[in-house]
């Protein structure tokens, strides 16, 4: 295992019942330390696990459309199991269901997260881009930050990102800054060739849209999250270890919820994912 | 029933199951012709009749702040059952699946729409809106359409849309036109006093983007569609039968999906619900 990727470490999955080929099948992971967050695992790498059990399933019909994750209830570091369920198979699309549960101390089954996914079968058609790329520096061109800013959780240290505009605060002296955008160049650390998990993953690396608007820290938790892919899988390989660029922000806070949305592009221009997610915040205590 | 408006009549679940009281308790619907899609219902009263099996769910905590729906079958006209569960209750949150199945013309029930929601007690908290109200006359300054377009679906007929761009191509010329933008006030007709149901049935009024970008009818069907609400109920009531400012826009097109997202505004500029839908399409015959 010494050459594998951190991220495919964080990411494999066992399978729980080798003896059945179809319906809901079990696969069993184990958080990672190097995909944590500040409490508990980076969200998404969650994403990327739930994915992760359906890319697996022997029955998948084609490539991953949508995925939506639901997170509710705190994810212990430990133990877990992914339950994927093709609960519809059309000629062209899958519609799945996903729970992970994990064992909680009184030794029941506790569901922590819930998610549903389309995927289908692509074929070539009338294509076109509507949403403008971001003008941005080439990412080599753009310095990499040499520390990491106080209070970035662990999982930072897995991406290379090169901060455009809005960086994880470096005062945390509660001015509103009028504005949520986050720009920036993104890829693994080390390098790894781009896949539905990763960019899964990528989706949500914009940290909590709050913190950049208020400069303050605090308590935040995405309850929902969304994907839209965008590429197939011929597209994300061309893609390979190159940067993405991502932009993300908030349109609304209001009464302890905001939502964030972001887009990532190739380097070439492509819009790969489109992504949403609603989070939980608290007033400063 | 006479006085009961057509969106009331659309919505009203009867129990199945009155002897439950919690769990997953089930409900019985049918659609409705006034609600009625080209070929089986609108999907935004579909949604909305998924929200309001949970929110006559007696086990129900606090309000909806987001929602997930994937139409993973054809909907028939006709009976339905929503099952609603409420997988996973905390303290201010609340985390729900829902189904709604049909019985085949073989006699046996499918799944034809599977959900997930999270409702939470909201509490005052800082809050802003970061997004722009886009500019628009006062709804009674916009004519309202005197005839339905050739092509439109019978539910355009339960609203009131003031188009200020963006209707339905009255030419089907097939030349692309570049953006796929829709903006316009929208209201119930006849008015109805805005609530939770009918904001979420509106998130998916604006028709697929690609027949405005390509001034060209072609299949499409959505696959999955998610609201973010950003009021409360007390807001929501405060806006009362007023007309809603809509926009929409698809980001990418690309072999077979595309993605549209919307905003709905109060006319007092209050963002009140963001949405986004995958949508699957066909290049025409």
């Amino acid at each position: 295992m010494a050459d594998t990727h951190p991220f495919d470490r964080a990411t494999t999955l066992m399978r729980v019942d080798p003896e059945k080929s179809g319906g809901a099948l079990r696969w069993r992971g184990t958080t990672d330390p190097e995909y944590a967050n500040r409490v508990g695992p980076f969200g998404g790498m969650s994403a990327a696990q739930v994915l992760q059990a359906l890319l697996q399933h022997p029955g998948r019909l084609g490539e991953p459309v949508a995925l939506t994750v639901n997170f509710v209830a705190p994810i212990a570091d430990g133990e877990f199991i992914v339950a994927a369920n093709p609960v519809r198979t059309n000629r062209s699309t899958q519609h799945w269901l996903v729970t992970m549960t994990q064992q909680s101390a009184g030794g029941e089954r506790v569901v922590v997260l819930t998610a549903s996914a389309v995927t289908a079968t692509r074929r070539p058609t009338w294509s076109a881009t509507e949403a403008e790329m971001p003008h941005a520096l080439r990412p080599h061109s753009v310095a990499r930050g040499q520390e990491l800013p106080a209070g970035a959780p662990a999982f930072f240290r897995r991406y290379d990102a090169r901060w455009l505009a809005g960086a994880l605060p470096r005062k945390w002296d509660g001015l509103d800054t009028d504005d949520s955008i986050t720009r920036l160049w993104l890829r693994d650390d080390p390098p790894r060739p781009l896949d539905f998990a990763s960019l899964t993953a990528m989706c949500d690396f914009f940290y909590p849209r709050i913190l950049l608007r208020r400069s303050m820290r605090v308590p935040t938790g995405t309850v929902s999250l969304t994907v839209y892919y965008h590429a197939g899988a011929a597209e994300l390989a061309r893609v390979g270890e190159s940067h993405l660029l991502g932009e993300a922000r908030g349109q609304r806070f209001f009464n302890g919820y905001f939502d964030q949305r972001a887009a990532l592009w190739s380097e070439a221009g492509d819009l790969l994912a489109g992504t949403q997610q609603m989070v939980y915040f608290k007033d400063a205590d």
